[in-house]
């Protein structure tokens, strides 16, 4: 897994993480762990009470925990009040991704115009266009394609084959992935005579700070107006954000997710791996779609929604779904029945 | 937004686009925007009724309407038949896409026997294969990989990190967006002594002129005969499509779509967002799709179709779903008791 | 289609896939075909029931077949167990991929410490990364990224574009197709203090021998252990796979699919195109899916399940769809019809 050389006493990372230390402080740690496989130099944590039942049996030299579990803890223990932040925090001293050399490849094709803070780095095979700015210290990972007058800030990371269409805005600290595509004409068309008539995309894709985008997501530019993507959201691989849409702050959308034009979602929502939202609604804040939503209407309403049925054998699934065309007439029959069925009561 | 210095009279945008014009000729236009964003400078336009209530407000110098808005409208006004088509138009006078240079990049690597034609645009970092053929003024965006035998048409537009497969025929005016991966192999494997073995996919993609395909779509190539798109077919970001599908002409494929292997779709049809097709299908002209349709017999009678529930609150989501596994067994009883019921009436 | 000048004698065919010929081994095959559309010289198969219409009419010049089918042809034929993986066979016979040339393209950027066998063949724009290792005869194309400590064994086939993120473990003979991200992070992040931060994704992407990877298929890296994909397993186009997915061997994954985190699969399971399929599940072997599944809990018996309803039109599907929020209540309401029914029928 992490085979670095890395190592850390206990005291230390308590110091590091805030955390009440029950134990020993010179227990030596070199890597975190799962608590079901973790043993000695091991830092594991409980966050998900799913999980509680492996904290008594686990062979971690420390767990990161809340006081509400620290009696169940047999081992060293550091105790938070976030045990999975505390825990990504200290993950984070393990990590050991490949660094990237500061500087410019020299096979990459960069404009005269472009103007690239000394500190970045630019991969083998990078195309930048006229007007480009790349920030301090950030990272432009091999065979990406910046278009003309895309605006990059600081410390940012671009995988590789990561496209940005021209005027495409990325804030500070923002991560894509591999295969994202973002800036792509949004899908306009305008039917006269038989056929589909491009509508020019006059807008731009704007991301604000600290946001992630996964694998081969696409977020398209706007039409009129730009498609914007607001501080803090976290977007997974897959993902499909069409024309105009906004994201609200801290937004979290799960992979396999389409929105559809024009829509403004809220800050702080939570959209299940592949919900389908329709298009020019308004979800409020705080709204949590669970997976496969189909969400064809406004929520004004923070809370939790949902839709569709899950799997069952096929053999009943045949049945039940065939009866679905049927439901509007039975909702009347069992009306005429109770009606005629009270009325005959009341009769007799 | 579009910070060009392009600008026009209304009387010259008037006529461009063939429409009577209400108001002052000599009205300068440098910008288009919607009725809402609008003000000096700018014409919109009002083509989708949702948004009537706005044109006594705007504050746009001129507008494209329907003749039957017009005493509503306050401001200049463009009559025309169809406003969003005469938008589009006047839109496309204010593009400022960054132009291709003609010419081969010199870190292009290109095949002694590929022919390109002298006005055409090869960007850096493409592979270009033998007997690959590109047509008068045809533009290959950064980092695209065109393999043998690939036919591209007249005033093609591939944006970049576009895949052509070996063999693909892709018409003129074509437009294909970033990461799309025309060609792949289709999905196909025979089953033998406990493992799937490759079917040799032995046919192509055939894309005709006039078709637009968005990021990241994918579209694989026929196992035995080709997988075909018609002319002017549209289609959006992350779509899958089979081997030996074909899309019938005009017909437009929205977000995130899958259409299994073999179904062959109309002509005109419109497939909504995240809607998916079984295979060995046949769909007729004229058919829609609302987002999310889930399509697994053929059609036959043009007209919208739609499947799915829509989303509510989680808490009676979680009743109602848990009921749909009862659904059957819920019409035998209501019909036992309607008829038990009427039964019952008759003996009395 | 498949313009070779490859001919063989069905007398050798027969031989090569060990099948049973009834008529001319003489005959020369220059090609595969459908049954509707061969005509002679074409060699075709019949394995699908619903095709066994056009056994007697086809023109094909011999017919791969099961025995009891033999009775309908009327041309020549090759009687062996399973067709479609005889066909399968002899059409990898009349394939004509083109050759990747052996030997790292001048244009390539590769570090001093990769490994490459000499046999192997690396395209050009590609990057590969320190301590890499590509095994015998392996093929990596055009405009591929191979990151840090990556290991591809042998007569591994990477189309274009792939990119594979450091420490991926891709085994023999696996295809990925273009634009597929291997290793990228999982969707991690801990929420502290109004907004979401990154959970280091530690573990890696380990993909067993025989395994075949569609176009935009994206596979994420473990969060603590590795993401594994088995032996043999079949994955279709723009699939997503998140962290920490374990997927059994021989199971085949069709277009679209999304498979949240920490899921295991088991093996020699079908999953169809577009299904979904939550996290921290189980499901055993054997199981299938059908198309558009929705998948919220763990499986233990094998079988086909299936969810969602099937498309209508629309206009009656809007009061269906409105009726399915009323369900719960409809069943409450015939129940204590049915209730008052019976007990209104014993005191009558």
């Amino acid at each position: 897994l992490n085979n670095n050389s890395k190592s850390y006493t206990l005291g230390y990372l308590a110091e590091y993480v805030g955390a009440e230390l029950t134990g020993s402080r010179d227990c030596v740690i070199t890597h975190v762990a799962t608590l079901e496989s973790a043993n000695e130099g091991k830092i594991s944590f409980l966050a998900n009470p799913a999980y509680r039942k492996q904290l008594s049996k686990t062979q971690a030299s420390a767990v990161l925990l809340l006081k509400s579990d620290l009696p169940e803890c047999k081992t060293n223990a550091l105790v938070v009040e976030n045990p999975y932040y505390a825990y990504a925090r200290i993950a984070k001293l393990f990590e050991n991704i490949p660094l990237a050399n500061p500087g410019i490849h020299p096979s990459a094709v960069i404009s005269n115009t472009a103007t690239l803070h000394p500190t970045c780095s630019i991969g083998p095979f990078c195309y930048i266009g006229d007007d480009v700015s790349v920030g301090e210290g950030s990272v432009i990972g091999p065979n990406c394609v910046i278009d003309n007058s895309v605006k990059i800030g600081k410390q940012v990371h671009l995988w590789s084959h990561v496209t940005l269409y021209f005027q495409t805005e990325i804030g500070d600290r923002v991560v894509i992935h591999s295969g994202a595509v973002i800036g792509a004409d949004g899908f306009g068309f305008a039917f006269e005579r038989g056929s589909w008539h491009k509508v020019p995309q006059l807008g731009k894709v704007s991301i604000a700070a600290d946001v992630d985008i996964g694998a081969n997501t696409a977020i398209d530019r706007g039409a009129l107006g730009d498609t914007i993507i607001e501080q803090g959201v976290k977007i997974d691989n897959l993902v499909q954000i069409a024309h105009n849409v906004r994201i609200g702050a801290h937004t979290v959308i799960a992979g396999c997710v389409g929105i559809a034009g024009s829509t403004v979602i809220g800050k702080y929502c939570a959209i299940g791996g592949a919900s389908c939202i329709g298009g020019h609604l308004t979800i409020t804040d705080k709204v949590q779609f669970t997976g496969m939503s189909m969400v064809t209407g406004s929520i004004t309403k923070p809370g939790i929604y949902s839709s569709g049925t899950g799997i069952e054998p096929n053999l009943s699934w045949r049945k039940n779904a065939a009866r679905f065309r049927g439901l509007d007439e039975l909702f009347r029959q069992v009306q005429r029945i109770d009606k005629q069925f009270s009325k005959d009561k009341e009769e007799l």
